[in-house]
């Protein structure tokens, strides 16, 4: 049992600053005294929504991901822009996306999609009362709507129908609070 | 509707490369023929295990995540090395990080954790039937064991007392299963 988990940095050097990330490596104090280094990718935080309809059906969106060098089935999702809360990004990635807002916002849960190496924290909401709005998808996002009802998506989560960890964690989630 | 999402990769370039990570750009085509830029993390890939015991409770660590500047409440975990299955990785992170095997091992998702700019999958585990083993933490980790029983974990997953996206996964699908 260690009584404190701390680690103080002591030295911080930048290697990379791109359009998304930045990448730093910290030399940090260990709790045991000893010196160690630390690769952290900064990353300005993201929000994802999943939006369901009146039937329990869910919009999903289809994009190719180079990181995976696939294409995978997700909720709609963005990276936070400067000064904008996660509700008003919830609602400009669900116009920009799929051409809806939702009257209902329900937050899930806020959490760290892989704390070991990156300080993306990501926002999770349930959008319900959707409205059809006009979509607006950006220049350089190529994406196409999929629709298919939460029971399908849970009875295949063990199929690799996803494979989004966002995506997993808002179905599973949502089915848990609209009992599907 | 775009008939085919693929981005073709023409040039690719390496602007880090660390213990972990490494970081590079890609130049792409896009779908309508323009060019396109995508920052790319890459991971080798990690596994995450849910302990639970005969009742019921899980068996979490608390860490200091220096992403994320704060100890943070997750479950096992770590990153797969050359050549290891993720069935195999599993138990040397229950034995590392908590001093235990599980008899039973059930695969629950795989999933990038981050696929708009991190390469990383995760295989997500249930460990059940769990054994005490001799404990051996790795020099450079500092963990401390917390014992919490999955009911009261899934009560207070609104409550920030979960910040880490794969616990939150693992701990919602593993009450679905056992019907907590």
């Amino acid at each position: 049992m260690h009584k404190n988990l701390e680690e103080k940095t002591f030295k911080t050097e930048y290697f990379y600053s791109g359009r998304i990330v930045k990448v730093r490596v910290d030399d940090v104090i260990l709790p045991d005294g000893a010196k160690g280094k630390r690769e952290i990718v900064e990353h300005p935080g993201a929000v994802a929504v999943v939006p369901v309809n009146d039937k329990k059906e869910v919009i999903f969106v289809k994009q190719f991901r180079k990181a995976a060098e696939k294409v995978l089935l997700e909720i709609p999702a963005g990276i936070l822009e400067p000064g904008e809360s996660p509700e008003e990004c919830a609602q400009r990635e669900l116009k920009e996306e799929i051409g809806y807002r939702g009257q209902s916002l329900i937050k899930l849960a806020s959490f760290y999609t892989s704390p070991g190496f990156s300080s993306e924290r990501l926002h999770l909401f349930l959008a319900q009362g959707l409205v059809k709005d006009s979509l607006k998808q950006p220049d350089d996002e190529f994406l196409n709507i999929e629709v298919i009802h939460l029971k399908e998506v849970i009875d295949n989560i063990g199929n690799n129908m996803l494979e989004d960890g966002k995506t997993i964690t808002g179905i599973v989630m949502a089915c848990r609070l609209l009992k599907v």
